[in-house]
């Protein structure tokens, strides 16, 4: 039931990207095309820190095949920020700018901090009695949001990082002569949903299938147990792949790749996870080759390997969020809800800005094996589905035709803003 | 023109798996069942080192399915090893294990060390009247062999990192606020092909696309010059991507990952190349981030983005070393050669092995810039053509549905042998 403010649209993207955040833009400009109530649809870049400076661009400009195209264009789109709004007169100027568009609707697209500052910006707006309705998208790899099933870019991440982990199976089981260990850092600071995601790359009832030894942040790192670990895998397969999130810390929580090796191995530790399982493996095992790989940002970019279903529920996310708007909903966040049925239904419900800020919600313990390197099976029931389906990202002369958007200037009202 | 020499069939992998090496493989068993004087065919288990042995496998048992399957399944589905015959009596074993199976038709698919195996198998052979014909398969995702245009397996892992490399460039384009410099460390230890085929990822006349600043093998690096570049690059992109080769050397030949930098950094460095310019740019640029990622295995073994082109090509040299075979040819490697014309077209001709083993044929001089950090134009005309076309790899469940041999062994004929 729609009521009736009109005004403008803000959107705008903050945190780490993921493969499918702009399909949630996308979401949201298709559906604010069709409320009535709606008359402009801007963009802000770089997250807060250019609405502070009212770097705002006009997306009802862009042409229909650039924001149909941003349902397979990794990165952020509008640009992002690690920006922290803390200053009382920051949020003053916030609301300056959406009262000189006539923002009536924004949007915020990003993980916790990005829903912690939506929720000050809805509290900054209702204190000021300007009436303008902010709901937050969320979207974060780590899929550590809390009061949702699972986050937008999750799906997308482990299915690339599973379907490569296959990959390098292929690979590895015809090299193998039972010295080959293989380590795959992947992200994953605080919460090890991503390394726990990669553990459905094993076929069912194929123990023998990689990855073997899966390194979780909630478990505390132990290199001789580690080290027997490997051993014993490599008893029984023709090598042993390794997935280690890069917050793996030590048993007084410190990240392990940070630690003071020279004890150890006369010299001072610099890489990362990987680089550093890789030395502890080789110094440790004799005859025992290691490899490592890292593949960095090119997980939470990797749209070609997206999961549709991710992409398709992002953009839902973001379709719903305009959708509560116009209906007066504020200070909240979609979040989703799987039916409890035996075939996979996902649907959105709304929930408090302020409870999902800064929580972490933590792989929970329950799913993570005896052994503490592997993940129980329970666990497959939940990914499983959220991997399904592929992207058909278009390809033009053998790469990926990603778009961008042509950046129409919206023309600045204010004066300038310094930011500090 | 046949010949009539009946008898069976032996094709063996070896070296470093490529995303198309069993294409080749697939190529030579469907080739394979159009010719009446082969009887049997047989695939031998890693390499030499299992002919050795004497552990062969009949591959016309295999499925239809499977054999399409080879088609876009990455690693050496026969298993791959890095043995070298070097005695007398290793070649007079492999001489006797063929003789034993009637192996008239030997197949051997790999780079310079195995096409130099091959063309000692094909010598030891004549050396005791034995007539077997030995065809050699060209394969390596570095394209180092000599005497090929190109190599099958190189325009698969220009795909892939290119692909990535766009990926990337969307994702750090919207973090970018002209600091953030990203390295990525890719394979080559002899040449610099493959990170040099990762120009292709800029759009025509987009000097500001990345990769931005290209290192190769075959350029000696200078830190300072380096750090300059970066900082140049930084003034006019919004991010600097750096394609580092992991075989990179400096002005002593010495590789640069390998360095001892206890002087400028106080402690060892222990990484690849990747880590070692993430800390040169760290401790050089302040305010600047760097991040590295190395794709390591993954990238040879990226099926999901591998090269139509490629992929055929890989096909048709399997089947053009059965013709070639057939038609009493021996001591050759199928060899990829283009024709002069403006439209792309690929052809095989055959040379010998004992020209090809061995060498390496690094990238040409002429077409690396001035600025020796970028690659000239003139090898856009190189690499366009070999990434075009997309493999569709079928999915299951949400992920690549590889092929597995079924690995039906054949009947050991001789007593067992040691390998020394």
């Amino acid at each position: 039931m729609e009521d009736n403010l009109v005004g403008n649209v803000l959107v705008a993207q903050s945190g780490g990207p993921t493969a499918v955040i702009n399909a949630s833009l996308a979401g949201i400009v298709t559906e604010a095309l069709n409320h009535e109530c709606i008359e402009e649809i801007y963009g802000g870049l770089n997250g807060v820190a250019g609405i502070l400076k009212e770097e705002i661009i006009d997306l009802a400009a862009e042409s229909q095949q650039v924001i149909r195209g941003l349902k397979y264009t990794p990165g952020s789109a509008l640009g992002t920020c690690r920006f922290k709004l803390k200053k009382e007169q920051d949020f003053a100027r916030i609301i300056e700018v959406c009262k000189a568009h006539n923002i009536r609707y924004f949007f915020y697209i990003g993980g916790n901090d990005s829903q912690d500052t939506a929720a000050k910006i809805a509290e900054a707006a209702g204190a000021q009695g300007y009436e303008m309705r902010v709901i937050g998208v969320p979207k974060t790899v780590d899929n550590d949001l809390q009061h949702t099933d699972h986050c937008p870019g999750y799906g997308s991440v482990v299915k690339y990082l599973a379907s490569t982990i296959r990959e390098l199976a292929c690979d590895h089981e015809s090299m193998g002569k039972n010295n080959l260990v293989s380590i795959v850092e992947v992200m994953g600071r605080n919460a090890g949903w991503i390394a726990a995601g990669t553990s459905i790359a094993k076929r069912r009832n194929q123990p023998e299938d990689a990855p073997h030894i899966i390194l979780l942040p909630e478990v505390a790192f132990n290199a001789e147990y580690f080290i027997a670990q490997v051993q014993e895998c490599l008893k029984k397969n023709k090598f042993c792949l390794v997935v280690a999130s890069e917050g793996l810390v030590d048993t007084n929580g410190n990240f392990v790749a940070a630690l003071d090796n020279k004890d150890a191995f006369g010299h001072e530790q610099l890489g990362g996870v990987g680089e550093y399982l890789q030395h502890l493996v080789e110094t440790n095992l004799q005859g025992v080759q290691a490899r490592s790989c890292k593949l960095g940002h090119a997980q939470r970019a990797a749209a070609i390997c997206a999961s549709a279903t991710d992409m398709n529920e992002a953009f839902l996310c973001g379709r719903e969020a305009v959708k509560a708007a116009v209906e007066g909903k504020t200070g909240k966040m979609v979040a989703l809800v799987r039916a409890d049925s035996d075939k996979y239904a996902c649907e959105t419900i709304l929930v408090d800005l302020a409870e999902v800020a800064n929580g972490v919600k933590h792989f929970p313990e329950n799913w993570i094996a005896d052994d503490r390197i592997s993940i129980g099976y329970q666990f497959n029931k939940y990914i499983q589905p959220l991997i399904q389906g592929e992207v058909a990202v278009p390809f033009e002369n053998g790469l990926p035709a990603f778009v961008r958007l042509a950046k129409s200037p919206v023309q600045p009202l204010l004066p300038p803003y310094e930011l500090v």
